[in-house]
């Protein structure tokens, strides 16, 4: 049992994020009470069914009052109305935070909404699955992890939140939002629309029927269907809110990738050749950086050692 | 103990797949002998040390001698001059076969070669992972996965060598080679080049350091690596030598990623949730078909139930 770092945190959303944090919280005594709210009737019934929280509210101002940490785990085209809900209910000298994908535009949607006295640090917990939902949440899923906070200033509320994480069994660093979303926009946000996409040419393509993908896309394509199952509307609301980092990575992203188109169709070995080298000894930094075992997992927990072939 | 196939088996390179196929025909008995040769010694040598062969031949020549089966299991771009070597030293009523992952420019490239009295029977199993070399080899490569048969025409070469693919764990179709390059380029080849190409962007961008590349990558890019840390030859080889149907692939990917692009640019957020709820769908229909499992495991044998998170 870790020692408790707040005495109430009230979760606003409960699907994989928050039902992680809560499923853990609980479980490791890092919090005095978890309370939670969710939109749906549904979400609320199966997320007490789990134990994902103590107690949850029917509505998000109820579920805030008195505690000394908000986390608003919404889609992010969805912040700025909670924000709005929440804030004159919101404890003195609480701290918001929150566990969106992007932070430069929750940031301009959260921030004025909030009081005098009440600490906002956002945060970006680098980690999940491609299931969404109160259903999908394990204890697990941010242990060696990375936590990004992008705090507006320095404050013991920044450090307690860190420790929070820390307990959640994430690493933390400290990060400018704008820099945060450009470098999200190249590991995650722009290969998640080249899945998508690539997910739906195949399925567009009348003359290989849908069975014939499924069934020979061993290499390759079904990890990109992999990614490409992720929550619909929370990777709306990324490529909505991070539009220009997310562009400009999809324009460099073009321009090399005619450059390959060219070098197929001119034949051009060399170049082809030279390119895969590069990029398979960045594959080889990964590994050598600790950051990755050799057998996938997609964000999940690390898997336990031996376990697996 | 499986019952033995073919007498003598002439493995031509012993690379991942070739390495895989030996050891596992040597561990079921599906040989009265398995012989192999590589370009280089030291393949030669690991080959011997990890026991990939029961004998391994100084030239290719040498190792077709009195095989009546002969698997070609190099680069595509090395079949033309592979071919041309062994032909003058093929057993009358042998099998050659290949394990190419195109299939039109290989039965151009060695078909013309081949005596009288030989049988080519083109096959390419969908199995694989990023690592390459006799180091990498497994018996249990193939279990599960499927092995496309691509003949010139029917007869008993053809279904004994599906009876050997079903003994190494395949499951086996027979498809028209044009139809195989497609649907792979489709499965495979196009996403292969999008993985290389995002892998080089991240590299490329000064703004964001390498390290955080690495650090940060737990969603969507990190699966990007592993694909793009495939063998470099033998990809630069798929690309030359599947020019057109990647390059058609490669068009309608660019065409749909750009009405994606300008989906985010424009704010059209209904455009962007209908296209992520579709390619859901795709997913949720290859787990249900059984041909993949929760976990990811990147072309590996099936992990044993229970044993991963």
């Amino acid at each position: 049992m870790g020692a408790v770092i707040y005495d109430r945190v009230a979760l606003i959303g409960l699907g994989l994020i928050a039902g992680s944090m809560g499923l853990r919280m609980r479980a490791d005594g890092l919090a005095g009470e978890v309370v939670g709210h969710a939109r749906t009737a549904r979400t609320r019934e199966v997320a007490l069914q789990r134990g994902l929280v103590d107690r949850v509210c029917d509505t998000a101002a109820e579920a805030v009052e008195g505690a000394d940490l908000v986390v608003l785990c919404v889609p992010v085209g969805a912040m700025d109305a909670v924000a709005r809900e929440i804030a004159p209910h919101l404890a003195s000298g609480a701290t918001v935070s929150d566990v969106g994908s992007v932070k430069r535009d929750v940031i301009t949607a959260v921030g004025p909404h909030l009081p005098d006295g009440v600490h906002f640090v956002p945060a970006h917990p680098i980690a999940g699955t491609e299931h969404s939902g109160p259903e999908s949440g394990f204890p697990e899923l941010f242990e060696g992890r990375w936590c990004l906070l992008t705090p507006l200033s320095d404050g013991p509320e920044v450090e307690r939140l860190a420790r929070l994480w820390n307990a959640l069994g994430s690493h933390v660093d400290v990060m400018e939002p704008d820099h945060h979303d450009l470098v999200l926009a190249v590991t995650s946000h722009a290969p998640h629309l080249i899945a998508y996409t690539m997910v739906g040419v195949a399925d567009d393509l009348r003359r290989v029927t849908d069975s014939e993908v499924i069934k020979y896309s061993a290499a390759g394509f079904r990890d990109f269907t992999r990614i490409a199952a992720s929550d619909p509307v929370m990777w709306r609301d990324v490529f909505l809110n991070n539009k220009d980092a997310t562009l400009e990575i999809l324009g460099r992203f073009t321009e090399e990738l005619f450059a390959l188109q060219r070098a197929i169709r001119t034949g051009d070995g060399k170049m082809l050749e030279d390119y895969f080298t590069r990029t398979r000894a960045i594959r080889r930094g990964i590994l050598d950086a600790g950051q990755d075992v050799d057998v996938p997992d997609f964000g999940r927990a690390v898997l336990r050692k031996g376990t697996a072939g």
